[in-house]
């Protein structure tokens, strides 16, 4: 069981893929819509760039269609094989959306942002798995762990709540720094300057519940600052609405 | 100039004590309202502890007053001394309310979120200092040199927008840390499921600009994925606007 198709070559197909061909699994093609990033990809896992699904191969043992999550049921409709094992890594898909094409279909979700680019330790990355029967799991947590420390088995709903929970602590806050950002370019102040903050919040909550290290004007009720916080903050209606906002839950719930 | 009284004893003045203790400094008196509060951190930086402002040692170089804000102009009405070199660390507060007690003021802004017990390297931390006069500034210049590598005069207007990019980058990112966690206790899921996707998250902003990184379903205008997080959401109407306020302005903005 280690000869596996990619459909997909976005961030999480791209590191997915890096870190199956690293355990030792061949991957023997990458389908994306645009050809081109089909080949950047299979350049990079030493594979074949495909772009038309009618003619994948059909001898991997595993399909990955790791592709935006709207996309999903469409490219399954296109796929050209019956009974195959199929799985995606979307964290918010039901494993049922597998199961008119085969009786053996999983879930592979590592819960972690990734960027093409930029390198990460797929050891440390919760990854979550479901499947259709005892069979295809097994095989789904050999190849989970042989890339992860980390493997969980979660339900479809558990991975949605998991998935929930990841873009408010991760695709959340980064907007919050690019808003950071955002103030000191106005104010020709270098984003370097909160990159240490930024930093040391995510490390407290590696130790501490976030909840109980909350730090700022808002946690320490102190009104004064956060008026004329507001105030500076007049010519920018939506992040005076926000400010405004999040202040106010900080201290209701907090 | 080397003996110093420090006013205040919660998360900045614990750490700034410290961190001037290591440098060589002599904390002469550690003043809070609650003398418990200043007892703890007078003993960790082998100080004596004060809770009554008309006791206080004139025998200071430097009074820094790293208090609540709110607290400050009335803490300074009962400052028994004219003519001391003052310091306050608030990131919102104009160097100018210390004006009235002394010609010789200034401000030392360490902008990084402390918390009592958790241990920050100071070298890292990015300071801004402003003073009344050259002399002033010298002194806070050499004082804040030896105690980071990361030194910047800053006025007080470039203070309060350093200030809000914090509020937003950092306490309002800790805030949706722990939302993440509430919404994983509620399915009983662990927290520790989110550690590794924070900290990869706050790694990234180090090296990239957030707003080039962003990931979810939000920049992906994954409408199918918000409209079923909306949906496990109707329960929580605060998380469920939230969720759609935010994702609308990364849709919009990013």
């Amino acid at each position: 069981m280690n000869k596996i198709v990619l459909i997909g070559a976005g961030n999480v197909a791209t590191h997915l893929g890096l870190a199956l061909k690293q355990s030792g699994y061949e991957i023997i093609e990458v389908w994306s819509r645009h050809k081109s990033h089909a080949q950047e990809l299979a350049i990079r896992l030493n594979s074949k760039a495909k772009d038309d699904m009618s003619t994948l191969s059909p001898d991997a043992d595993i399909y990955i269609f790791s592709v935006v999550d709207d996309a999903l049921p469409l490219l399954l409709n296109d796929f050209p094989f019956q009974d195959k094992m199929l799985v995606h890594t979307a964290g918010s898909v039901s494993m049922t959306v597998l199961e008119n094409k085969t009786n053996s279909y999983g879930v592979f979700y590592p819960l972690q942002t990734f960027s093409k680019h930029k390198e990460v330790d797929f050891k440390k990355i919760p990854v979550f798995i479901e499947a259709s029967n005892d069979k295809t799991l097994s095989v789904l947590e050999e190849i989970a762990n042989s890339l992860s420390d980390n493997v969980k088995v979660a339900t479809s709903e558990q991975r949605k709540y998991l998935h929930i929970a990841a873009v408010f602590a991760c695709n959340f806050s980064n907007y919050f720094y690019a808003i950071g950002e955002q103030i000191l370019k106005e104010n020709d102040l270098s984003f370097d300057y909160l990159r240490p903050l930024i930093l040391e919040t995510a490390m407290k909550a590696q130790e501490y519940s976030p909840a109980k290290v909350q730090t700022g004007p808002a946690i320490r009720k102190d009104e004064k600052i956060m008026a004329s916080h507001l105030s500076l903050l007049a010519s920018q209606p939506q992040l005076k609405e926000l400010y405004q906002t999040i202040s106010h839950y900080i201290m209701e719930e907090l």
